[in-house]
């Protein structure tokens, strides 16, 4: 690959005065920002700042003007600790983050949080400071480049074109995520990836050595990476690295740069005290002497750092104009593409889309969640053309391979379906990558159980909205044989307690389609509970249809139209209570079934639809779940009952499981007649 | 180090007839069971049976009569999908597990559960099937025989002389905790790990090139490791490579076996298809032909292979019996030492062990629970014996260190404080193995927010009742100016909703204090979650005391003894409710105060004790907890009121966060008296 386009790379030199003035603009901006907030971690920034300072004056394409332009340069600060380096260098270079909100350093409402959060501050990619998972949504910012390239490059045209650079520190590399991540991108052969690795040896605790021996340039080689060690501090050697690591087109590329933590402070340089809170004053005042810089003002830029650095505006603003050219290239050659494109790097989806959603009969018979997910999968990718993802090892039995597309691979960048390997935490890493990136729909699958290996990615998903579709099969001790290793208990509580996560457990294939609908739809992520085993479909398409959008819906009213009993369920245990509804019936109690996918979107219905569906008049009522009781108090009130499993599941068949732990209609009528009997005496 | 005792290992040599028939038995039984239960995998048992052969009858230290022995060598199979072949090990070699209960594998009340589950099947270590976590649980177990060895051994005497042996998949390698703790075991030197790669090349989705293509033997160098390279379907090469692992005292060990899986399967071998379903009635005549084996019966065990496997029960009873004279000799020389090494085996405390806990007053001025706990970590070190434990980097913030200890370490194995670095989920699974290994009693800490990381660990603390504790400091918005990432919102809920933690949030110092006492006399895990913040010392230590075992009680009374209003709160935020209380009282409305630190304990409460702390007429109540909402109904009732967060949290100093998001007595004292007034209109 060429050198990207837009840029015309200055050839790595010894650093002028100006260079070093720059740097230590950086450096001293940490300081006296963290320093102000009483808070934070100016050790970093002072050491990573030469590295910083060569890559976004020199390298970085990038638009400080318009931080959302589609083939800029990623850059990632995984060592999200760090993050006044991320600012100073946003504020320097022209962004839309004025030195006020550097003065507003972790403070309430203020654009400069301790650690990033893209969802609030522009120009800041990613969400980062739980270490490791900023190197893996590199990762998925390098997949999302390589296939949006393979589809769209080509035939002298080249819309996308542009490089993921993650910073990363010792803490990331010690994260077992990162390590899934490197494993699958040596694999994948991602050579759009530069990593910066900030190699102070110096954690919270003390010295790497206290923890961290392990020699990490092999252990990067071992997964298929170009790697090269350099001084840090090296202003000409980090660019002739930069450099090299972008011609390396065929592997990513890891930087081990050796640095000194709060470079510039003679006491506490190279030691753990530089990691994670202010110098303190006396050492504020020995270090900008050490780097002879003046004691006041605080935050000081001098002009000339100023004007060097806000170069980057017209550079950017020239390299996007370039961009523009090459797409309006592109679309006159192949409008059709063109058209794709824009629309997909809008995330627009195409009009009618849900068209070709499927639709289930009671007479195609009992069909698993996980089946009918696999088919609104397969129907769907032809139409949401950013759709891309797949599974941790298991492709099959989560049903979420798209039969119609390749796999993605180094020597197939235009495959849809990613075999992540046994890594669910980078699995969900790169889904926020993905995500991020921009112009793709992702989704990934494994266990819901798993879903626990991933949940720290989870809510990173959650926090910073990340658009994408959890996809979580065998999802209670419907797994069966597999046992409580397998089985899902507390997920669906745990979940729920989680902000920002739209959760749905569908009962059947209808749900299950009109959960997809509402995943597609949804600008944040959606966690997806499907079963492993069977189930009915029930015969009530329109009320699903209609009633699933809302969380939760009568799906089978009381004959009489006025209830004795509620049985409120969710996912495979609705049938259940649909069989409890019937014995009931037969005794003369009438019983509504509420279905209840979403309660996230029921919670947020008026008022008055709650009060329709569960009506305050009606006090016996009935939860069925196949997990935990936690939270179902809310919906059942007092004098109601719950029928959860509030222990580890066990290995058996799936039939025997239900039977033993008490998810039978036999079951949950005998409960709901104990309450209807209850509320009976009560009112009485 | 020398050979392990009482063992003698055969010289390796070509497999004899009888070798080949003991190996085609492995297979054959877990061919006919995995048949028998349509279920399970067969795959990986019929491909490493010559490694688990070779290790079981020749170099495994094992008394099939008495799998508690302590000085026993440990086995894990860490690819706990195999299960069969470690329930036709345990059944050949004469443990307590009959023929019958292979022909009950997976099914309901059998010992052979599809995952190999520790705290149902006699003779297996740990349990595992999540995948990585067996690895890394061995790593775990190799520090607990290196610091017991550390304290026990010497002056001739050899009391801890064993083995760790881990069998581990391609799956187990992908996951992220594997790599975090073979970091940590190559840094730690541990010698006495043995861990054979079933490297097969085949995962669920196919063949290994399609994810995992990484050179494993290198990157396992580049930790540290010594790795070799066998074929391991070559008993004398499996011999060789076993004896060389134990003769590398220096470094852990890793010995890559290519393997075919399904071995000896005509049409499967060597593919996805042997490995997670029965091979089916054909293929298990094919394959039975092709071994040479009878097709009938099935669960064939030939009378010479019992019998040779069975010689492990006398050589085990012998290497038992020469442990005991070996202890015997060990107490005559070291008579204190012997007593105590025998008190930590037993897993028992030392008798008024609870006379050196701290108890703080009011005077002592406000302090974190965190900062509390670090002084009732240190005030026990020296009376709990076994105390062993440490961070994930956080050793200062967490405040776990015990400062009158050593550090853990290759060169100091005698330290108590363990430096984990920021690996949260291979720290976690060290303690499960330490747990396991038995003699001693870990500790973890992180931040609250970081049991996600490790949140698989923790689920299988639960599941085999691993006896330690886990320290979550930093436990809400108190974290203040790191915000949102840092900030735990939804953990208390999620953890409150796993089975089998007990999971408790103390008050002020005196509580943690309980807690404290409460997880160290618990069998099984306990996770506390401490504030970074001061909170005030509350100045009713007998309540305190008396009441903690409860999980709830009354901590402040309303003066006339007839609240008006009942506030439950946990943590930080028993304060705030104390406040509002006084608040209210100048207002004259009588408000008691609960404090709530574990759930899961006050559930377990008699009703009549309930009923007496949450008077089921006192209608009018009002949690306050700065977490998710989720759960709270249960303790409030329909008329009461959660004052709780169900969003993220923010960047801010943490008293601005708590005043922000409504955690001040004000507003306590504001919504607690809206409720008094809607449930007194409702009487009237």
């Amino acid at each position: 690959m060429k050198a990207t386009a837009g840029m015309k790379p200055a050839a790595a030199s010894a650093p002028s005065a100006l260079d070093e003035l720059c740097i230590n603009t950086i450096r001293t901006l940490s300081i006296d920002a963290v320093e102000n907030a009483k808070s934070g971690h100016p050790g970093l920034p002072m050491g990573a700042a030469t590295m910083a300072y060569a890559l976004w004056t020199r390298y970085l394409k990038h638009n400080p003007s318009n931080p959302d332009w589609p083939d800029r340069d990623r850059f990632v600060l995984s060592a999200g600790h760090g993050s006044m380096l991320l600012y100073s260098l946003l504020h320097l270079t022209g962004y839309a983050l004025p030195l006020q909100e550097l003065r507003q350093f972790r403070q309430w409402d203020s654009k400069t949080p301790g650690h990033p959060e893209s969802e609030l501050t522009r120009g800041v990619e990613v969400t980062t400071g739980p270490l490791g998972q900023g190197f893996a949504m590199g990762v998925g910012m390098g997949i999302a480049a390589h296939h949006l390239a393979a589809r769209f490059n080509g035939h002298g045209h080249t819309p996308v074109d542009h490089y993921v650079y993650v910073l990363c520190s010792d803490g990331d590399l010690m994260e077992g995520v990162a390590s899934e991540a490197a494993s699958l991108a040596g694999h994948l052969k991602l050579g759009r990836l530069v990593y910066l690795y900030d190699d102070n040896h110096v954690t919270i605790d003390g010295n790497t050595s206290l923890t961290f021996t392990e020699d990490v340039g092999e252990r990067f080689t071992a997964y298929g990476w170009h790697v090269q060690h350099i001084d840090g501090e090296d202003l000409a050697a980090v660019g002739r690295a930069i450099e090299a690591a972008q011609a390396e087109t065929g592997r990513p590329s890891l930087i081990v740069a050796r640095t000194a933590i709060g470079y510039g402070s003679p006491n506490k340089a190279g030691t753990a005290a530089a990691h994670g809170e202010p110098l303190g004053a006396d050492e504020v005042r020995l270090t900008k002497e050490a780097l002879d810089w003046p004691l006041t003002p605080e935050f000081y830029v001098p002009d000339e750092v100023a004007a060097e650095f806000r170069k980057a505006l017209p550079r950017g603003q020239r390299s996007e104009d370039d961009w523009h050219a090459k797409v309006e290239a592109f679309a006159r050659t192949r409008p059709d593409d063109a058209a794709l494109f824009r629309r997909m790097l809008a995330g627009e989806l195409t009009q009618g889309w849900e068209r070709v959603l499927p639709s289930f009969a009671a007479s195609d018979g009992p069909m698993a969640t996980r089946t009918a997910s696999g088919k609104v999968l397969n129907a769907i990718a032809p139409v949401i053309e950013g759709l891309i993802g797949g599974s941790a090892d298991l492709a099959g039995s989560t049903k979420t391979y798209l039969e119609a597309y390749p796999d993605f691979s180094a020597e197939e960048p235009l495959g849809r379906n990613i075999h992540f390997g046994v890594r669910e935490f980078g699995m969900a890493s790169v889904l926020n990558g993905i995500a991020r990136h921009g112009g793709l729909l992702p989704f990934v699958a494994t266990y819901f159980v798993f879903s626990d290996y991933l949940r720290p990615a989870l809510r990173l998903a959650a926090l910073q909205q990340s658009r994408g579709v959890f996809v979580f099969t065998h999802d209670s001790i419907g797994v069966g044989e597999d046992g409580p290793t397998h089985q899902p208990v507390e997920h669906l509580a745990s979940l729920r307690a989680m902000p920002g996560l739209q959760l749905l457990r569908p009962a059947d294939g209808n749900e299950t389609v009109a959960a997809w609908k509402l995943a597609i739809e949804h600008p944040g992520p959606t966690a997806l509970a499907l079963t492993r085993q069977n189930v009915p479909v029930i015969d009530e398409p329109e009320r699903i249809r209609e009633g699933t959008p809302h969380g939760a819906y009568v799906l089978a009213e009381a004959a009489s139209g006025a209830p004795d009993v509620i049985l409120i369920a969710t996912g495979s245990e609705v049938a259940v209570a649909l069989g409890a509804r019937k014995i009931l019936q037969a005794e003369g109690i009438e019983a509504r079934v509420v279905s209840m996918p979403g309660w996230g979107l029921f919670e947020a219905q008026p008022r008055e639809y709650r009060d329709q569906v569960l009506p305050p008049s009606v006090r016996a009522r009935v939860s069925v779940e196949a997990g935990a009781s936690l939270g179902w108090r809310q919906w059942v009130g007092e004098d109601g009952d719950i029928v959860s499993l509030d222990h580890f599941g066990s290995s058996a068949p799936a039939s025997v499981l239900f039977e033993k732990f008490g998810f039978t209609p036999e079951v949950v009528a005998t409960r709901a007649r104990a309450v209807v009997e209850r509320t009976r005496r009560q009112e009485a």
